[in-house]
């Protein structure tokens, strides 16, 4: 394997009030083979660190896997949400300024795929697909793809150079996306407050979920709501879409994005990162871009739910609150989810208040704090879920 | 004026870990004559306090005041927001557990204001268009105005009776919005960071400008992005719109909503406060809310601008600043807005870092704090403004 | 038990910014028979939630069990605290605006120690003393016992008076110091960061240790560090000691005052609870407040430690943390406490830094969150410990 | 001024989350001329920036001006501090971890002081004292206080390399504090909220209140408190004092510090630093650091109060204030110093509450938010005040 390139660099992402630059390493790891290109970031919300752990022994296995394409590795993307203290803990989910969600500020512009769709030489393509053979459709496919991709990471840095400027999370947000938007399969490594693993597959590659080494799986519909895995993903599905309706041919440009939640924020743990890092690598050698090796997803019982049936419960009450289900246990309707003490009534009959399951559900995290207002998120349930 | 009626009530618009209500005072005056409601709240945003100085002028005001319709006030309307410090500062401009803006989760669904159309008694308008006589098209507007108000307010019942319950934010604000659908005039009294005075006018109402006192006037298109203002006149512009493509006929349902922007937050000052009185009540004097009153609307130079226009400068370094303009200020091109000191360079020629205006400009507001990460909001400018 | 008293009341310890009173629930509760005085105050820092839930269960077992004496439950003591979220997380140890531990404003003056022992009629002491019968003693003691908590009550009250005003933690810390320093028996119920059960008892005291069921023990010097426990026991034994100077007769007042740590911050557990809540009883039991009671210490092996010995382990590096021992855990002398990663070093030996014991140990509490700046706490630990 | 020297150099005080150093700039000028060493720094608490502004001032004018002695300069001392943001501010008063004042964790140990004094080669000097001539005696003092300098600095490296490791304000206070311990004048440049300039002057050092050039001196006792000035001078005034009890003779070391306030935190203003350096170097110059410059003292009005004269008004309410006098007004007894609104009494006569002054004062400073909980720091006030 003495082909095998590791490179690390930096990039500043943004300043703070002293006015140094804040970096974010990039590790970029291959074998000079072709194959796909794989992007991996971690903690950009800044308190869900696992998955620099993720990384770490990703980086380890790697050294030692023959790699076909590349794989960009890059930890703790968002230097400034994970120097945020307040109190003990880490306000690493949105902008302490201005409470902009870190993980909301990425581009995405419909009618620019439209555009692009309807600028492509529609006669040249015509004539391609009528005289189809596979080599020629897919360098077709090809010269689309890398044509699109210039066009939009144009498109992102035009957005950059915005000459009134634009906020802090948003010029964090695109300058990763840009090196994102390289990569055919993209993981976003998160962490839920206090949670069980999971994972947000786009609803059209459901088939994904067996892939993965994650027993709990939400699917989402095609929709931008401002986060990575969609900014990745959506752009080359609306391009397909377009392209299907015109030429009644499915591109298929191979470009996915994954969101997995590897536990609780405010925690690493060596030993479960190796199991999240394994059941990665099973992905990526499915996925062909590892060659000869051992790693493969895990037989397991996997979870399904849609999204719309991934329900929070909300407290319409505030107090202190036990949380009487772990994330990952089979709650049946009617079976007690917390208890609520209220401190002017420990004498009394309504000491306790109790809140039980609506329906049948699985919870995926809890607030991590005992001490809520009303209009908490308590927890984040599974529910209609089915087997995979 | 025997008839004056002053009636003080309180709302529990959440509960704090301790279990207890947070309650908002509404403060309901009227001398028992018809005529328009007024709704005016304050501090939806938790620093933003001079508007609580606003309503007490207004309130010892109208005590001597003859009011034709009924006036609703509701200062300190988020006693969440009020009450969180960080340092010796208010972080009053979002939920500090999630960053959410608490001016941002109002009820709006354009799709009940279709279907509310829709289902309206179709010849019984045909009708009394055809044989219209001011009379009749009153009554039948008064009809419709009447039933829609309470659809739209049982819409938001239900929305706050979600059975998996809501966001602490959602549900302080759909509380408000209960209050505020009711009234035909809408005034919201934020403050900026460090600020002029200035107000958003819907486009559709941009004659509105001379009726108050404030020099600045940002016009908004009718399009809901989740303030109060917008939630309160968009289901009524909608709905006028879908009646005049049905039948021709304009109902002005004279429904209108304002943001009055009331100088820098942090800060409360009486004798300010009894001015911003005077000009909110010229509006409602102008109205018909206040009879034989010697109240009106002051005469002044006015400038407004578009939204698309109202343009924030964001910075794409850190460092210390001095804004060297004032909000108010008329700022030519090239002038210098700002200068950054560079900590690192105080011994060469990069010490300092000029920020020039890049055309002319109206600075409206400036950060509240010398210290800047990248990315941060350090002024939002009229440009292209116009005299009014 | 038909004399069984219990009473609710409140009293107002702060105002918040909304000009509304922060209300503490006092819980007293007796037979109507003599015997101690016993206050029991949970989460004066705000996060620290458990001893509320102990206070829920002491005061259902108390409903049900003869009392000697009176005992006061005040749970949730610190509603500023309780109330200031910073992120999902309770921002409750001390006061957001100017950093002041809630825990350290009581009130200690040991001049006025000496100043009400050198004001007592020596005379009269003397001779009761050379004529020394238990009887007249003991009323003796109680005649001094009644007069010094009058005048150190009157000292509190006077610095509440303070003509220019106190700080808000020192307000809260005053108005809790008069009701506990009528009280012979004074409990502090708090919690760590992520912790094991462990409780503060005075060196002087060293065998209570055996009267409570928690397995470690701290033993503090007789001096004043600004916390409740402190400020009720050492005005006391100042006085003892300056009588038994003066008279060389010890008179024993019988004032205790510990800080119980019942486990982690952030988290309640009723289960726990009850076991918490049985242990106090137990204590209460032996310490004759509770009469013909099941109630006892637990037979438990108790380790203790001299203050001095407990040591707080700071990191000399930021980075992300796995905390390898668990509070509770038996260390020895270079086992692995703590693997810190190294962001910037994922593809090299630096990787993984580890901190080893500096000694065998035991950790009672960790840091709670995996990101450390430089200079944080990471583990509290025994050391030179003693088994009792 | 061919022999200028201008030195930037690095020291890292802390690491970030991300395992980063934080450094702080140093900056040292001189013209390799002996005299005395000067030590200025800015910005312990990360919100009062304006001392950066001087120190580029200071830097800029001493590039032109003969230096005796050495002037270090670090702007910006405290990088974690400042890059605290809650909300628009900087939460740059405390750790945002624990709440410890980045201004108290200097190092000062009398029993080290007598130590000291007490290992002196008393023949020796009891024998140069008889036969003293100023030469002898000068070159005595001079080896006493280089000797006391190692000594020191030693003791603070110790305390740094405590094996069980130090907190993070600790760490940086001694790492500050052992740079300043080399310097005969100390200053330290801090800002208040809102605030009119004032400084902090020993009582034993009364006279140099004239060789500022600012109106308000607050004379401190010779007692250590924690902070970065009494560090620096209460050793040495220690020192004399033991040597005086021994020998009779007043050695004077001539080793002074300041703690300068430059107005309000949270701005930056170019021009007013400008004067602010002036103010400095006409000290520099007056202690003849400055050769043949025209910098000197200002002549203005000056006023002095005792520490125990200098007092905190708190509020004993909460509520929203109208701060009614500036800082550096002269109040007369019961004049208005703030009005406060009362949300829930605005239809009454308790709407506004009055706090009037309680004596004649001049204020230096007041809260910087309208916002108040009861125990609120609202004025900080010279009573009892005196020209000088």
């Amino acid at each position: 394997m003495n082909s095998k390139r590791l490179e690390k660099t930096y990039i500043a992402v943004a300043q703070n009030a002293s006015g140094r630059n804040l970096n974010v390493p990039i590790y970029r790891i291959s074998d000079g083979l072709p194959g796909p290109k794989v992007y991996i970031q971690s903690s950009i919300h800044g308190a869900e660190v696992q998955g620099n752990v993720v990384i770490y022994h990703l980086l380890n296995a790697l050294k030692h896997t023959h790699i076909a394409g590349e794989i960009v590795l890059v930890p703790n993307c968002n230097p400034v949400g994970t120097n945020i203290k307040a109190g003990e803990y880490t306000l690493g989910r949105f902008d302490p300024v201005n409470g902009t969600n870190w993980n909301r500020g990425y581009f995405y512009d419909e009618a620019k795929v439209d555009a692009f769709a309807a600028d492509l030489p529609d006669e040249k393509i015509t004539r391609a697909l009528a005289a189809a053979n596979k080599i020629e459709l897919t360098s077709l496919k090809d010269e689309i793809k890398t044509q699109f991709r210039q066009q939009w990471k144009k498109a992102i840095e035009n957005k950059l150079d915005e000459p009134w400027g634009l906020g802090l999370a948003q010029q964090l947000n695109l300058t990763l996306q840009k090196l994102a938007f390289d990569a055919d399969l993209v993981l976003d490594l998160h962490n839920g407050p206090v949670s069980t693993r999971h994972i947000y597959i786009p609803e059209y590659a459901k088939t994904t979920a067996t892939e993965f080494s994650i027993p709990h799986c939400i699917f989402i519909p095609k929709v931008f709501a401002g986060a990575l895995d969609e900014a990745c993903f959506c752009p080359w599905w609306t391009l397909q879409d377009a392209l299907k309706r015109r030429y009644q041919h499915h591109f298929d440009f191979g470009v996915q994005a994954f969101t997995l939640e590897m536990g609780s924020q405010e925690v690493i743990d060596f030993n479960e990162g190796a199991k999240d890092a394994e059941g990665i690598l099973g992905f990526l050698a499915k996925r062909g871009v590892l060659l000869n090796s051992q790693y493969k997803p895990a037989k397991m019982k996997r979870v399904g739910v849609n999204l719309t049936d991934y329900k929070t419960l909300f407290t319409d009450f505030g107090g202190m609150v036990e949380y009487c289900k772990k994330p990952g246990d089979l709650v049946k309707k009617g079976e007690v989810l917390a208890k609520v003490l209220n401190i002017d009534d420990l004498d009394n009959d309504n000491a306790i208040h109790h809140i039980n399951a609506p329906c049948d559900l699985i919870p995926m995290l809890h607030f991590p704090s005992a001490s809520v207002l009303s209009g908490t998120q308590l927890y984040k349930c599974f529910t209609n879920y089915f087997e995979l």
